[in-house]
C-alpha cells in the first residue's frame, strides 16, 4: 500500500532483518498472587508509545536512529506455566542467536527467570542487577518455589547471592530480610547507592531486570502489589543512563497491569523507560 | 461485645451451628483465558449484600428466615490449579458431611468440577443444568482439557453429555456447536425452554450450574469475555423459581470479575442471585 | 459582553422573568443508606444536557420554544436535613408563588417529602404517581421515620396511601410488602397498567415524584442502590407523555449518583427525562 | 521466528496478499460535537478481537476460513478534516484496485462520507443503508457543512434522499426530523421495518454505513452521545444476516470511543460485529 | 471446619481474646463537606491488607507476633450523627474495660471526637497529636459546630489549644489560620518540626489522630477533599516511629473514599499504616 | 429569589459590574495530538472549586476578598480552529476594554496564541514566561504550524525567541531541543531557575502561560500527553507568588482533560491554581 497504515507496534520498530535489538512482550501473569493483569501490558505500552515523542531529553538521541524491531508479544497461553518459561527461554535463545540484543516487556517478574538463565548459561560470571520494590527471595510461595515472589532467590540458588545487586526493595517477609541482609544486596534508594552497585561490577556481563513497581505508586499505580515509598523518575532515570557502555547482555522490565492504571501513566512510564533502555542497549559493549 | 460489630460476610449470615445451607466463596482465576479478576468476588459480593433488602419480592420471603452460613472464601493459592480442584472437593465433601446444602460462588467457572463431581460420586443419575453463555464443552484450550473453557466437556465424558442440559449458550467453537447440536443440548433463550428442560428430568438429583455471564453483558459488564445477546433479569429470576421445590443437590453462581464491574452492578446481580439460591435451597426436596 | 459565553445552566435555560416552568436543583444525600453521592447531580445533568438535541423525536417540540428556567443548586449543607426540608419547602412555595411551574431534580428521594407536602397543602385532594424500583413506605429506617426509603410511608400517613399510585416497584421490606398489598398500589410494569392508574385519577391534582432507578440498571447504573429487573426507555417516554395536558401541579426527578454512573449514560438519561418533563410541564392544564 | 508472537491486528487477519476482504481502521474524530475519543478505537477493537470465537454461532462459520486482512490504521492527523477525507478516499481506492472488499471501523461517522463516495463514483445507482441513533442529514453544524452530524445530509444532496435507508435514529434537530418526514427514511426499530428497506432495494448496489451507537447504550456505552432507547443485539445481528448474498459494495462500522467504554462492552459488541461483518462481505454478489 | 476459609478481617487479626490490641472500623461519613464515601473504608482497607506482606521492613517486626483482634465495623447508621457519636464512645470504652488498645479506623474525621473525648475522661493531662491536611478548628460549619471541618475546635475548647500539636496543615479558613497561629501549633512538613512536637511531650500521654489526606493526594487521592503539597511516605513512615514506646494511650487513621481511589494505592496506604500502627501500639508505655 | 441558589461558576465570582479581573474558560481541543477531552475542564474545575477553601495558606488572602468574575466558558465550536482563535482574540480584547485583567482556563495550550498575540499588540517589550513540560516550538506537527505543540513557536517567530523564558520542559523533538539550545530557555527545575528567569525580566510587561502538566503525572494525570519527572506542588506555588507585584499584563492556566483524571485530583489542582491566580492578578502593577 502507498499509504500509512500505522500497525500498532512500539513507535520507530523497524523490520526484524534490520535489527540489532529485539523488543518482544512477554505478557503472561500465571501466579500473580494478589492484582494480576499483566497479561495486557503489550497492548498498553505500544498505544502509549505513540504518545511520546521519539526523541530523549535525556539521552539527547531519537528512537528512530536506533536499530530496533519490535516482535509482538510471544504467545504464553494463561495458566500454563511451564510451556510458558520454556517457550521464553528459547524464543530469546533465538533472538540471541539472530544477533539481537533482547530486551522483553510486560509480565510478570518471574518472566525474568528464563531469560536471566539464558544469559548465565552464555556468561557464567554473570551479575543480576534487581531494581524492585520487592526482594523475590522467598524459598517457596504456598509451597512452589518458583513464582514472581521467588524467582530470583532460584536464580540466587544457582548464580549465587552475591552476584545479584538490588535496589529499591521495601518489602518482603521476615526470611527474605535475613537473606538480604546476609548478602548485603539491600542499598539505600539513593543513586549514589546504585552508581556503588555498578561501579562494583566492573567489566562484568551485567543482566538488568526491573520491576517497575520499584517506582512509587503516586507516579506507577498499574501493578498488582503496590508500595509506597518509591523511587521517582528523576533516580530511575539516572540509574539507566549509569548503565550506558557498559557489558549489558539482556534487559527486561516488568510488571504493568494496564487495568489498574486508572490514569494511564504507568503506561506512560514503561513505554518511556523501554524508549531509554532501547538507547542504552544501543550502547552496549556487548554485542550477542 | 455488646456493639454491634459488622463482619463482611454476606447479609443475614448466621454461626455454622444454625445453618441447614452453607454458602462459601470459591474464588479462584487460574485458567481464565482473557480478562481475568474472578478471585476477588468474595469481597464484592458481600459488600454488595448490605445494599440489598433481605426481603424478595420474587419469593416473598426473607433471608433472615432462612437457616444459611457463609463460611467465607476457602483459601486457594493463585496459579495452583491441581490444588485448587482439590481443596475444593474436600471442602465440599466436609460441608455435605454436616448436612449442609452447599452453595459455591464467585470464581471461574472451572471451579464448579470439582463440585459437580463430588455430586455425581453421590447421585449417579445426576444431571446438571448448566447456564452459561459459553458451551465449555471444548476437547481442550491451548492443549489443556481442563480449563475454565472445557469443563463440562470432562463432566460429559464421564456422566455423558445427555445428562447435561443447557441453557443461555451463544458462543463457542465449532467443535462444541457440533457436539452441542448432536445431544441437542442448546435450547432457545426463552423460559419455556428451560422450563421444558427442567420439567424432562422428573425427580432426578439436579446440579445447578450457573455462570452469571448468561446475562447481558448490559446488566452483568463484570466478568472476563462477556458476550452481547445474553438474557435478562426476568427470565433469570424465572428460571430459579422454577426450581422451587425439586431435588436439587448442589448448586454454584460463579464468575465475577469485580475490578471490570465498573458500575457495580453485576455485584448486586449475583448478591441478588444468591438471596434467592439460597431460598430456592431451603425448598430442596434433598436434605444432605 | 458580545461573546457568547455558555454559564452551565440546563440547555435552553431563560432568564427567570421570562420563565412559566421553574427547574432547579434539590441536590443532597445525607440519609442515603447505601451509596450516596447525588449532591453531585446538578453537575453532571447540566453537562450532560449540551450532549442531547434541544428538539424531543418523542414529542416534536423543541426546548427553546418553552418558557423555563434553571435556577441553579438550592443550597443544602450536607448532614442537616432538618434545614435542608425546610429550605426546599420554602424555595418551591417561593417559586409557585411566582406563578412558575416546579420542577425539582437530583439528589435522593426524601427531597420529595416537602414537595409533595407543598403540593397538597394547595390541593387537598391531591394524588402521587410513584414511580421508583423501590417502596419508600416503611414505618423506619433504623428507627429513623423520614428517609429517602421511608419518606413515602409519611405522606402516605397524611393523603392516605389509597392517594399514591405505584409504579416500577420491585424491591422493599416484608412490611411494605403488606402495605402495598393492602392498598393495592403496585402494577405490573407494563405502560398498560401505568395507563389504568393514570385514567383512575380522572381530573384530579397530579404530582408525579419519579426515582430514575426505576430504570433497569443496565441502562442506569448511577444509583445508590441499583435494582435489576427494572423499566427501559420506551414505558419511560411512554409513561411520561400519557401525562400530556393533565392537571399536574409539580413534578420531580430524583437519585443521580454521577460518581457511580461510570459510563455517563444515566446523567444523559437523567438530562433527556428533564427535556420531556419541561414539555409536559407546558402542557399541564394547571398553572399556579 | 519459529516462535509464535502475536502482533496486535484483529483476529484471524491474513497477510494482505491472501486477502479478498481488506479491513482498515479509519480512526480519527476531530468533528466529534460532545465526547470525542473514536480515535482510540483501533487499539481497543483489536483487542477485543482476542477476546472472542473466531466462531459465530450466528453465521455458523469461522473467521479463520474467510481470506481477509487487517491493515491496521490508516494514519490520519488530529484536527486535520480536509486532509483526513481525501486520504480515507484514496486509500479505500486502492484497496478496492486490488480487488478487496472494504469495510473501514472505528472513527467518527464523518469518515463515511469519502468512503459513500467512493462507493457512488462506481456505483451511480446507489443505495445507502444508514443505521444509526442520529440523522446525520442537517444542514450545517455550527456553519460547517461537513461534519460527524451532517454527513449524511451532503451524501443525500448529491445522491437523492430517496436512495438513503435510515433504521434506528431517534434524535435530531428540527429540520432534521422534516427532511426525514418528507422523504419518509426513518422507520420502526423492528426487524421486519429493516427487512422492507432491504427488499424494496432489489438487486441494486448497497452500501452500509453502521453507527455502533445505534445500539442501545446500556449495552454500548462507549460513544460520545448516547441515546436511550436504542436497538438490542439480536436486532443488529438479524439486521445484519438480511445482507448475506446481497450486492453489497462496502460497508463500515464507526464511532467506538474507548476511553468512555468503562465496562470494554462496546468494544467487544464492535469486534463480533466485524467478525460477522466480514463473514457477510465474504457473501457479497459483488466482488472489486 | 479443617479446611482454610479467610474471613476478610484485617490480616493477621486473632481472636478477641487473645488480644491487646483491638482494631476497629468507624466508618461513617455523615458531615463530609465535599465527597463523602469514607462509609465504605472498611472493605477495602481489609482487602487491601491482604496484598501486604505481615512483615514490616520499617519496623522489623511481623504482623503474626502482635496480639491484635479486627472487631469489623462498628455498625453506625448513615444520616444519624448523635447516634453514631455516641455509640462510638461507649464502644471504645468497652473495649478499653477489656484492657485492649483501641484504634479505629475508616471514616471521616468526626469520629475521632469521642474517641479523643474518652481518651481525656481517663487522661485529664492528655496531648493530641492532629496529624492533617487540614485544621479542622472552626467555630462551626454552616452553624454546625460538631463536623469533619470542626471537630478538633471542640476538642481544643475543652482540653485547651495549647495540648494539640498539628502536623501537615496546609489548608482552613481565615479564623482557622488565626487560631492555629495564635497557639503556634501548626509545623513545616519535615520530620524535624514533627519530632520536637513530640519531644515537647515528654512522658504525657498521647493521642495520635491521622487524617491520611495528609499525604499528597498523588499518593493518596482517596479522600473526599485532596489538598495538593502533602508529606510524602517516608515523612509518614518516620514520623510514625518516632512514636514507639511512648506513652501512647488511643490512636486513629481516618479518611478513606474508597469509591474515589480509582488506583486502590490509598487503600494499601492505609492498610500499611495500620500494620505500623499496631506494632507501635504494642510498644506503648500504657496498657489500658 | 431569596433563597440561596447556587450557579455553578468559580467559588466566590461577583458579577461582571463588580469585577476588576476576569476568568473565563477557553476549552477547547481541536488540536490534541493525542488524548484530547479539555474541551471539558470548565465544568470540572467550577466544579472542584466548591471543594476548596476560598483562603489560602499561601498568600493569606481570602478570594471573597478580590473582585473578580467568572464569565463561563467561551463558546468555541469543535473542530474550528480559525473561528476559535479569532473568537478568542476579540474577547479578551473586549475584556481588557473594560478595565479587567484577563486570565484564561481550561483547554489546550494552543488557545494561548491568541492571548498572547493580544497581549503584544499592545505592549511590544513584552516577555513571556512558558511553564510547561513540552517545549511546544516545533516549526509544524504533521505539516500544520498552528498547533498546541507548535504555537510558542509563532509567537518566538514574531516576538523573539529571547523573550519566551521556559520552564518544566522535558520533552520535545530533536528540532526544538536545538531551538531551545540555541537561545537558552530551558532552566533547571528550581526555584532558584524560576527566579533568575523572573529577575531577569525587571519591569517588562510578562505574560504568564501555564500548561499545568508541567506538573509531575503523579499529581496531574489529567492531560493528554503525562510527562513523568515534573515538578512537584510546592515549585509551582513558590514559583507563582514570585509574580506578585510584577508588572503582570496575562495569564492562562491550560490544559485539563478531566476525563482522563480518573481521581479528581488534576482539577483540584487548577482550581487551586486559579485560586492563587487570582489573587496574584490582584496585585499586578498593570491595570487594564
Amino acid at each position: 500500500m502507498t499509504h500509512e497504515f500505522v500497525i500498532p507496534l512500539f513507535l520507530g520498530s523497524r523490520s526484524p532483518e534490520e535489527a540489532k535489538i529485539a523488543l518482544f512482550g512477554t505478557c503472561w501473569d500465571g501466579t500473580s498472587s494478589f492484582k494480576a493483569g499483566s497479561r495486557f501490558a503489550g497492548y498498553a505500552v505500544r498505544e502509549a508509545s505513540y504518545g511520546m515523542e521519539e526523541f530523549s531529553f535525556y539521552q539527547q538521541e531519537s528512537l528512530l536512529e536506533i536499530p530496533f524491531t519490535d516482535y509482538g508479544d510471544l504467545f504464553l497461553p494463561p495458566g500454563q506455566k511451564e510451556r510458558a518459561l520454556s517457550d521464553i527461554a528459547s524464543a530469546v535463545n533465538e533472538i540471541k542467536s539472530k544477533g539481537q540484543f533482547p530486551i522483553a516487556f510486560g509480565g510478570e517478574h518471574l518472566l525474568a527467570y528464563p531469560l536471566i538463565m539464558s544469559a548465565w548459561e552464555t556468561h557464567k560470571n554473570l551479575a543480576v542487577i534487581h531494581v524492585d520494590a520487592h526482594a523475590d527471595i522467598r524459598p517457596d510461595l504456598w509451597d512452589d518455589p518458583l513464582t514472581h515472589a521467588t524467582f530470583l532467590g532460584r536464580i540466587g540458588d544457582q548464580i549465587g547471592f552475591e552476584n545479584i545487586k538490588q535496589f529499591g526493595i521495601r518489602s518482603g517477609s521476615k526470611e527474605e530480610w535475613k537473606i538480604a541482609k546476609h548478602f548485603d544486596t539491600i542499598r539505600p534508594f539513593t543513586i549514589d547507592a546504585l552508581k556503588s552497585h555498578i561501579d562494583s561490577l566492573g567489566n562484568r556481563p551485567i543482566y538488568l531486570t526491573l520491576d517497575m513497581d520499584v517506582l512509587d505508586p503516586s507516579l506507577y499505580p498499574g501493578t498488582g502489589t503496590p508500595e509506597p515509598g518509591g523511587i521517582f523518575w528523576d533516580v530511575l532515570i539516572e540509574g539507566l543512563k549509569l548503565l550506558r557502555g557498559k557489558y549489558l547482555v539482556g534487559m527486561d522490565c516488568l510488571e504493568l497491569s494496564p487495568h489498574y492504571d486508572s490514569t494511564g501513566v504507568s503506561a506512560q512510564a514503561m513505554a518511556k523507560t523501554l524508549r531509554e533502555m532501547i538507547m542504552i542497549a544501543n550502547t552496549s559493549a556487548f554485542q550477542p
